[in-house]
């Protein structure tokens, strides 16, 4: 049995999709990102950099492993699934979700500082990751345009990768003119690991995201 | 023998200090990003992306690999060295790579556009980069107090966080109080492979480098 530290985000998703997808029994732990909770000394002596997801594998001794990515990758190679063996799929799969990992993660992450959560509206800085957003979305929706998935077989690529672009809205970046980008998105979301995954820790509702994040200050 | 499409960067550094440390033989394309030629037709077919470095692997029937982190594991892999086999000791060095990908990577990233390129002087910005990014160095710090290396042995988790890790002066941050994380950049920047992988492609000079970033501009 795994033990999963997780909160309702993007990178917090891509744990319990992949565990889904792979059919794994897992334990949710939810953590109170607000309370600070991920900052207690009980979650540090998990993961020294204080974040999201977590796991604890019960039947591998105990083993914790924290960022996101190293996760999957984790779990992929304990199942021998969503990630390939042979040298060539693998090296694709690792690309894309590295593109994930130092691009659309945080380029969106702070899209959603500067348009959602800051103190003070700074347009200069809205603008500027919210071009990188919508720049980094155009480089997906032409690599689909001729690739059903992003690296080969569906992949934790695709799963990084969709649990983040699906919160577009989010960081006021529009997709309607990126058929491709939305086509996949559709086609990830209809999976039902997917959908169940990304109600971990619980379903989100649209309306109180939107009204807490006025309550979220960053200076 | 590889192909090394790169730059001097950091993200750049991690594939040649990378080749250097296992000793293999490669050839440099230096790619001139203030004349945007990662931009190019031809650089965007290896890389959809448009971003150093990019390797191709001319005795793997041409494999193209974009994306320092991945390139890494691949060379890794491919040289058997540098990231255990063994699924605990693999995993924590996922963990330190992804916190560099995620991480220190692009915090520094925005630091150093805000502190040196932006057109703006934007103190909000600044602050919360410089902060993020000393935050992350102070991670490293305390897990180094206690490790000689970030995950067991000399890793590409070192390689990766050391070649961002070193450049503090350009993104303003101080490290002064931070003695283990000195010790350790000291360690590895001692390391003849780290020496001559952080001089590809040419060795850089700082006055010049400074020079140069007051004609970077970044709207």
């Amino acid at each position: 049995m795994i033990d999963l530290y997780t909160a309702n985000t993007p990178n917090g998703w891509k744990a319990s999709v992949t565990l889904e997808e792979l059919g794994m029994d897992y334990n949710v732990i939810p953590v109170n990102l607000m309370e600070g909770e991920q900052k207690q000394p009980e979650f540090i002596a998990m993961n020294p950099n204080g974040r999201i997801p977590v796991i604890v594998d019960r039947d591998a001794d105990n083993l914790t492993v924290f960022e996101s990515g190293a996760i999957m990758i984790y779990l992929a190679e304990k199942a021998g699934k969503l990630l390939p063996t042979d040298v060539k799929g693998r090296t694709e799969v690792m690309q894309w979700l590295m593109f994930q990992m130092g691009g659309v993660g945080p380029m969106m992450g702070q899209a959603n500082v500067f348009f959602r959560y800051f103190e003070e509206k700074i347009q200069p800085a809205i603008d500027r990751y919210q071009n990188e957003v919508k720049r980094l979305f155009t480089v997906l929706d032409n690599h689909l345009s001729d690739n059903e998935y992003l690296a080969g077989d569906y992949s934790i690529a695709d799963i990084a990768n969709w649990c983040w672009a699906k919160t577009y809205f989010w960081s006021g970046v529009e997709v309607d003119d990126l058929q491709h980008l939305q086509r996949w998105l559709d086609q990830v979301g209809a999976r039902p690991a997917a959908q169940r995954g990304a109600e971990v820790p619980g379903k989100l509702d649209k309306e109180a995201l939107l009204k807490s994040a006025k309550n979220i200050v960053v200076k």
